[in-house]
């Protein structure tokens, strides 16, 4: 059983049966937005149809809401479709990558033949990229890959520190991909965005997803924001086409109209992340100061892990994380019931 | 508009509205099962877990069908997404290929820098496989992509002759692919699948599609089964995890046991093709006599197309293919009801 990632469920569901509560995936704790669900299900009565390969209308969508035009767009099967993507138009390249981070960008990056240059964060820096950070940007890299706000972390880059990156990248011509996946979680979105950026520079990617900001992680739908359409039509070409099914295409075009929903899940989990931090220490864990929907411990006891599942509980073991070790861990943020069962468990684990 | 695909019913819609008939896209004219979509709109209900990266209950269900071990079965976006995953664990190699042939092998092997050698297949041989194809096989080929049959011309290659090739793919160490997404159409299509041969032999991958056989293109899902654990476990990890969404996985699992809709499927077909090759004769058309559910043939009026997409009904122009020229058609076979009101507007076109 693959328990390298969260978001095993399935398989435990499928190996020891029952109900299992899973914070080990950073889905919204809100579910998918009623409309959406609703748009999904009539998707599904045009099943045999092939899907839109262009998909048009749901660029169309995005464009609209993001300000950006549909040829500098690309959708891809969930985010990770994409971050398989943009290493192909990179082949033998040399990435430059800060550590922890999601496993998927080194993964892909191998799979694509590039060099992954590894950055490891510090813990004594709180795991922050440090402010001389672009000393590191060399002029044999080609690509730097960052998250906002970083997985599993959470801790977010600074708006000047980034905008000096993107600079320094601009002057050694190396591509800045930004993984914006889990954006939504912060306070202010827009001023760690990127976005804005993308209409004065050249060579941008900006990753997004509606796995975590709209719980849809089991229909697959993300999207890239490239600074130029060339590169979005490499990004499109280097891989078959419909690879966004009609389901994923028309919950997407739902799901973005869904202001009020983003903005309680919003509300929602800063809250009970606030909540969540000194109960999380109480317990001795040293808890990462993240801001997205998901925080990062390390645990004295690194069998936290395996006592939860005990107790049907699932949390991320980090221990796989290149920069961390045993003992860390990541827990998703959900709703104050389910947060409570699991400090609970913790307790009870923890005694 | 992409437009080199079957299938861009979407797009057309978008673009002039109104209600189309596609005979461009080779799909199940009976729609999807109503079980498989009941399964499918349930799954939609689950949309907010990520799905099973590994397709286990999936892979399990397929296992039953073919009789091939889970271990050496793998499950992808679509038959397409496997169709890229194949040529990246061969990247630099040489392949041949035999043309006219599904495009997307090619675009494929060019992504992954194959080398393809295109066979050029005879009209003068009705696009048939020739008896003495293996001495073309030579010992510097790496890979040799197959289709049964053969789409665009429906033309299947005889059980004899296939199995000839596969024992000379052996002998010179040639992974030998080939794509049964058609092969649910012939009359007999146990008799000309290489499936029996998965357990005698080491470089043999089958490609299946649910797309064409259930009419769920809109879901995408397809499989490839393997002749060993090593070769599946490389295509399952040349991709992004989560490649087949939670609602696609379920709807396959339903539709593995809906027998009776495939021998109806089966049966209409074949009814329908030997009813439409004297009509499309009679038209002045050159029709090859292919036994899939779709019909290649030429008419001496390469504006066929355009003349019937003024009349709302899309054709594949196949002109694109390498191999054939202007005035190559291919129509989906559907049902007799649509198939009456394609040749009311042939004939009306060619009059």
């Amino acid at each position: 059983m693959r328990t390298d990632h969260g978001g095993s469920l399935a398989q435990y569901k499928q190996k020891f049966g029952g109900e299992w509560l899973d914070f080990s995936a950073n889905i919204s704790p809100l579910g998918v937005p009623a409309r959406v669900l609703h748009e999904a299900q009539k998707a599904i009565e045009k099943a045999d149809q092939y899907p839109d390969a262009e998909c048009y209308a749901l660029r169309k969508a995005i464009a609209a809401d993001t300000g950006i035009p549909a040829e500098q767009i690309v959708c891809g099967n969930g985010a990770a479709d994409l971050i398989y993507r943009i290493p192909r138009i990179f082949r033998g390249k040399k990435a430059l990558l800060p550590v922890p981070a999601f496993s998927e960008y080194e993964a892909a990056l191998t799979e694509a033949d590039c060099k992954a240059e590894l950055f490891f964060l510090k813990e004594e820096l709180g795991f922050c990229l440090p402010w001389d950070f672009p000393v590191y940007l060399r002029q044999d890299l080609d690509l730097l890959i960052l998250c906002q706000p970083n997985n599993p972390t959470g801790i977010p880059i600074e708006p000047a520190l980034l905008k000096k990156l993107l600079l320094c990248c601009q002057e050694k011509d190396i591509t800045l991909v930004v993984d914006e996946c889990f954006l939504d979680f912060l306070e202010e979105p827009k001023r760690y965005s990127l976005q804005e950026e993308l209409k004065k520079t050249e060579k941008l990617i900006l990753l997004r997803a509606f796995t975590k900001s709209y719980g849809m992680a089991g229909l697959r739908l993300g999207y890239a924001l490239c600074s130029n359409p060339g590169m979005s039509e490499r990004l499109q070409q280097c891989a078959p086409p419909w690879a966004v099914s009609n389901v994923a295409q028309a919950a997407g075009i739902a799901a973005l109209s869904e202001k009020e929903y983003l903005s309680s899940l919003r509300k929602l989990v800063a809250k009970e992340r606030e909540r969540l931090i000194p109960e999380l220490k109480k317990l001795g864990f040293k808890v990462i100061p993240g801001k997205a929907n998901f925080l990062l411990f390390y645990s004295p006891d690194a069998f936290l892990g395996k006592k939860l599942e005990q107790k049907k509980i699932l949390i991320r073991d980090c221990s796989s994380f290149p920069g961390l070790q045993e003992g860390w861990f990541r827990t998703a943020i959900r709703k104050k019931e389910e947060n409570e069962l699991l400090l609970q468990a913790m307790r009870e684990a923890m005694r």
